[in-house]
């Protein structure tokens, strides 16, 4: 029986602990997706305390605790941090099984030296502990992304942003590399209120009129140019489904001029301008060597109630569950007959879309890049044991998971980084379990190289870092 | 290597072992919803013999007595007792694996003692074995819930259902409650062909009239506020697929007076009824505190041939397919806006659609109640061991399981109890695999109250009971 | 630890061990469903080398070459045989938890006495030492299949084929059958670019004009008369999605009139004259005591640029997800309405449909045989140790796996029949892993002969042989 959380958490033969500590343990991370704050990392501050590290922005947490059934003020609302805490902790002990549990008190051991299980009975203490060590010093973003062996982070970026903490970033000498990523979201909901709105934006820092499809193009060119100057090296897409149908220019011209006149679009209407403009953005990356990563299934904002009072983002979000296939199959064809495919990442929130997944990869490989397209690493509600076991069993069983490119935070936390750990310990138990159960040969060298590939130097190649 | 079905059946650890003895051995029962008869329970016969009492209505062993080439004169036919039973027997031998193996032994040890395991060389044995102890008594409906540790039970009954049989029950001295469940699916299916004599059955209930659809909403508040007066803490829904479509009162009074013209109406005029009508009902049942069970995902009746010489529910059920997502999102929301969500059980029958439902819940959650929204425990198809682990695994890695209020029979058999054994053995072999993995902390007193709630606690409180 | 794909491979229990023992290991192999050539078998050639044998028409082992970002020449290409083979040596060696990986130590075991791991540096050695034993004999077709103890294969063979080559291997006195099975995906693809050219071929194999639907019933019908004459016991028919859609007899002549003259169909039209035409054919198979194969839910040639340079199954396949379950369900009652439903045998390739197929065949059993309805084993994507293992888990829950008929190689190689060993070894781990943790009675004995059952009799009871 294995102690709880000890320095073999989640490894249970030799061959895991040989793995992970040959292969894992010591490489660095290229977080290549997450949702940090430029501007965070530029001002550095140190952090109130935990419960602003904690419970300031992280809607898993929040979603837990409403659960419990504690009140909003608890959560997210006035409440001292204290009390909060308590609430949290608590929640933590009813939460068996989940990840929480386990990112929570990674995050404990590896950045506060604290071992004791966080309860009811057990948090004033943790609470006192955590706060006195903040206050101490090592807590500013820099410090926390440093000290976890960081070597990059790639932020979320809108496409209408000017990048200026990342060009204020540039100019610092940090032991890590911050870099944009291209997320242009918003110009693909025409039909949503804050379309005009980010047209005006985009309108501003291009320096030109968007009076049409094809000046929008124009202006997204500029943008995608400008973020590749400023070391850009993946773009991202959130779809709640996918969308994929074919039109002529002059249907595009006609439904951006209804787009922006506010009138009435139908959905046909929406997924054909959408369908036209991930085409043009999509032949852009490609001509640039950038990664395309597609997050398909969340569907977002479910509670109108308490998005209107708290707004996106705040853990109301859940798995939708449409066809995707077919659509994912048309869209990327089309970009491979015009040889416009770019290294593409594809990223499903429901599990019962592992197997779509995994099989659409082989459709469109080919030498340009070894795992030119990619089963992304197990996303939101997956990230955690079984959907990351899962993630990877799928990829093994219909792909080649030497060249994947491994795990990312997708995170808005200085402190997510243990979460990488818990995916390598998760990636050696899994090689592990072959070699002992006689599934793989006991090759302790190369399954190490695999590792390291794919805890760091897959993706590394794959981005066109250095 | 364990014996078969013995004292530690299912609990490999020693904390496993702990956990069960503790906090969920001795537990009482609740079982808040099963299809037991209400008359069955008033007048209380012995059984003529275990044939009566296993394949009597039982579709789950007629279908797998259908899948050995069976001739249906052995299942639910005219056959001698004793040449069904032996059919039954040698059935149980090949479904290996199949929850029917368990089901059935669990069953025989703990009514009946025997533990010789069922199959074709010891069918007459056991037959005779079990009709003798049958004959001498405790085999009762009332004997069988009262010596299966039940404090509660809820029925299953129609909106226009008199509640005879519940208010004779009332006045009897029972050492355990029987409480009604409104199960309005007739109300629902306005273009069934049960549909008028059910609308004629409810005028006679209610003494009124129903000819629009206000009077419909009208004669359903009388017959809550019944079923309430009478004890009901739960309603339930069974949905094919589920069905979300907003209409003006202009339009759904026309669409009632088509319904009950007879005049064919639309996929989508049934079900802008319907979304109207489970709008008014769950209003209703929030403000009352019930729970809102919702069944989603059974395609039923599927073979015209047997439905038409058997009827309905008699083992030609299967699972559908159909999106749900969306739909459900957008009928709890548009309670919750109007603060009229009740506390809602989301039970699956498809298990692609396990982490939709699972990370449903957490949109909707309140401080009304301690997981207001519940994820309902492995389903019909799921209720086995997989499923079982499946679903817990789900709410694990997507809620907070503390909260959970476990199982439910579902079941129309008065020997269907050790389901709720078997479900706490599979929750603490759960619990104990993860303290014996490090995965949570080893706290036995702790998760000892846990097995405890999510065994009864937790549904006691969540119905309101007592 | 085990050793590496030793003789207790995939057998961790001594249970498991005994059973594969006495019930799998020497039991003779019938493969009802494969893709083998039957000119092949009758021409008999020795094959110029392992490169051939592997990498002469394998997609599985062109999708993995292709992941690794591999140029195509050294896939389907031009390049040396030996380059190939190191080519795909440090594939298979990144491909970790890949069924390439079992079944090419398989074969390599099994028909080359090798036991060295394959990778980068074993490659030549392994190269030279396979293409040494081949061109010493025992390689050609017949003696690979003769000396993998297959007693019967069924080949996959069009409407059109004049089953010459099966006459000639008749003739032949071989230790094996050879069988054609019918699957006349041609004749229901009305709206393909093939189907005029198909139709011609129809009408000179069967004499007759085909000018309208009537005609083409009467043609098919010759056509499944005569392959019943060869020996034919089971039909194959793939579906990406699965159509149902009820039409006249009228409509039906005006759909096959607008076909044939090359004017556009609706996809509805299709599906009717598809619908109509299966349901023909079902009756055919039904009277003639068949299997009918429902393969469901690949989504073919998904990359135009390598169909244009390769053709169809090269590697371009994957996984579509459309809803199933109500129109197959409407489909097979249709049948069974009109006694017309023949054993049916149901696989699906999106792992999501597991239970939905697995609740699907309890709707549609009889006592006409043992498991009628069928739940095929793992396919194509899903042939993979947890693929099978999830499909084996799935058919237990939900129905009797003592009548499961087994195991096929759905393959295109000479060397694939140690994926029956493969399958046997997990169920056996299956089957052992139940008895030694107590689901199941310790009746080796029985179980052997279950295993025997579903490694062969069962198959060769329902498709009637001998």
């Amino acid at each position: 029986m294995a102690s709880f959380m000890d320095s073999d958490f989640l490894l249970t033969t030799d061959t895991a602990k040989a793995l992970f500590k040959n292969g894992a343990e010591h490489t660095p991370i290229f977080d290549w997706h997450c949702h940090l704050s430029p501007k965070e990392i530029y001002e550095n501050k140190t952090p109130s305390g935990i419960v602003e590290l904690w419970l300031g922005g992280d809607h898993y947490k929040w979603r837990a605790m409403r659960s419990m059934g504690i009140e909003e003020k608890y959560i997210t609302g006035s409440a001292p941090d204290r009390e909060k805490f308590r609430a949290y902790a608590k929640t933590v002990s009813y939460a068996v099984g989940n990840p929480l549990c386990h990112w929570t008190h990674l995050e404990l051991q590896r950045y506060f030296n604290i071992y004791t299980p966080l309860n009811e009975n057990t948090a004033d203490e943790i609470f006192d502990e955590c706060n006195k060590k903040i206050a101490s010093g090592g807590f500013t973003p820099r410090e926390l992304i440093a000290s976890s062996n960081v070597k990059c982070v790639c932020t979320t970026d809108d496409a209408a942003d000017s990048l200026e903490y990342h060009a204020l970033l540039k100019k610092e000498n940090l032991p890590f590399k911050v870099l944009p990523a291209f997320r242009p979201d918003k110009a693909l909901s025409i039909e949503a209120p804050g379309f005009i709105p980010w047209l005006s934006a985009m309108e501003k820092v291009c320096g030109m009129k968007i009076n049409s499809f094809s000046k929008l193009k124009e202006a997204m060119k500029k943008r995608i140019d400008f973020f590749n100057e400023m070391g850009c090296r993946a773009s991202d897409h959130g779809f709640g489904y996918f969308p994929y149908s074919p039109a002529t220019e002059e249907e595009l011209e006609e439904i951006f001029s209804k787009g922006i006149a506010l009138e009435k679009l139908t959905v046909d209407e929406a997924d054909k301008y959408r369908t036209a403009l991930m085409q043009f953005l999509a032949g852009n990356y490609h001509d640039l060597g950038w990664g395309m990563e597609l997050h398909i299934g969340a569907m977002r904002n479910n509670n109108a109630r308490m998005f209107s009072s708290l707004g996106a983002d705040t853990g109301f979000d859940s798995i939708d569950d449409r066809e995707i296939a077919f659509k994912l199959s048309r869209f990327l064809d089309s970009l491979d007959k015009k040889d416009k495919l770019p290294k593409t990442i594809l990223f499903n929130l429901n599990p019962k879309d592992n197997y779509v997944f995994g099989s659409m990869l082989g459709n469109f490989q080919s030498d340009e890049t070894a795992g030119k397209i990619q089963f992304g690493s197990a996303w939101w509600f997956n990230d955690n044991y079984d959907g990351m076991r899962e993630q990877m069993k799928t990829l093994m069983n219909l792909g080649v998971i030497g060249k994947f490119v491994g795990m990312v935070t997708d995170s808005r936390s200085f402190l997510s980084y243990p979460r990488h750990e818990y995916f390598r310990r998760i990636l050696c138990e899994l090689f592990g379990d072959l070699v002992e159960e006689g599934k793989y040969p006991k090759d302790i060298d190369f399954l190490s190289k695999l590792v390291e590939d794919i805890s760091f130097n897959n993706a590394w190649t794959y981005f066109g870092m250095e």
